[in-house]
């Protein structure tokens, strides 16, 4: 079975995202989930607030259950939510100055974690990696805008 | 936040799996779920047979619960365990002549779908890709093999 070049990236891009996912995950802190550390760093970049909406546009890993996760940071006091009466739907999600803090914390190891994981390959091909996963994700962004599937 | 190039290379590889991933389940057969699919392609690929072990090791996706996967493909008479009475642990799994026929008819399909997807990618990018992917998976082996991580 003679394997297309597109197909082994597939298995690849597979191989590559098991083998760094089990790492992150045990880089965030303890008690936080990689869902949870992800919206915690999307609103920790954007300090005038973010909508459900926004915010799960901009997630990174797949938060099965956003509504929840909120729902558990704004319990732990991480999250504030500010309602606006005429419409719910535009209800702004922003981090507490305890959550800012914890999260400021969190990003500069996490961040430290993965690079030390690609320490081992030369730099040269992490720039080009870079770049062409960058082109990968565009191209199939351009295919979803203009090919009718859905995501 | 400036961003590293690894951390930047582990985010694009995300959005790249997150994008891929729900193409790559539409498209295997309607009723085999991604690790039924994986566990009789890497079934297919062995004519002579997999223990447990072996097959666990060769997954691409996460079988969270293998035995339960399995157990499924033999009931639908898909996958057939050969076993030796002196040591159980060396049961080897087998594709039966349905799951052959079945998996024979699916690959190429799901091949077709996802090189489908790279079609607007420039070739030599597609090639570059699967290079570099291939030497990132190299050296994160390396490291774990020596690092003390487990996986």
């Amino acid at each position: 079975m003679k394997q297309g070049a597109g197909l082994s990236v597939w298995v690849r891009l597979i191989k590559a995202y098991n083998m760094i996912l089990p790492q992150a995950r045990r880089s965030v802190e303890p008690g936080f989930t990689l869902p949870r550390f992800d919206v915690m760093v999307q609103l920790y970049r954007r300090p005038e607030g973010m909508t459900f909406v926004e915010l799960s546009r901009n997630l990174l890993v797949s938060a099965g259950n956003l509504t929840g996760i909120v729902k558990r940071l704004e319990h732990d006091r991480l999250v504030a939510r500010e309602t606006n009466e005429s419409d719910r739907r535009s209800a702004r999600l922003r981090l507490t100055p305890e959550g800012r803090r914890r999260i400021a914390a969190a990003v500069p190891r996490h961040a430290r974690d993965i690079e030390r994981l690609f320490a081992s390959v030369p730099r040269g091909e992490v720039e080009q990696l870079r770049r062409l996963l960058g082109s990968l994700t565009h191209a199939l962004d351009r295919r979803t805008d203009t090919g009718g599937d859905t995501r």
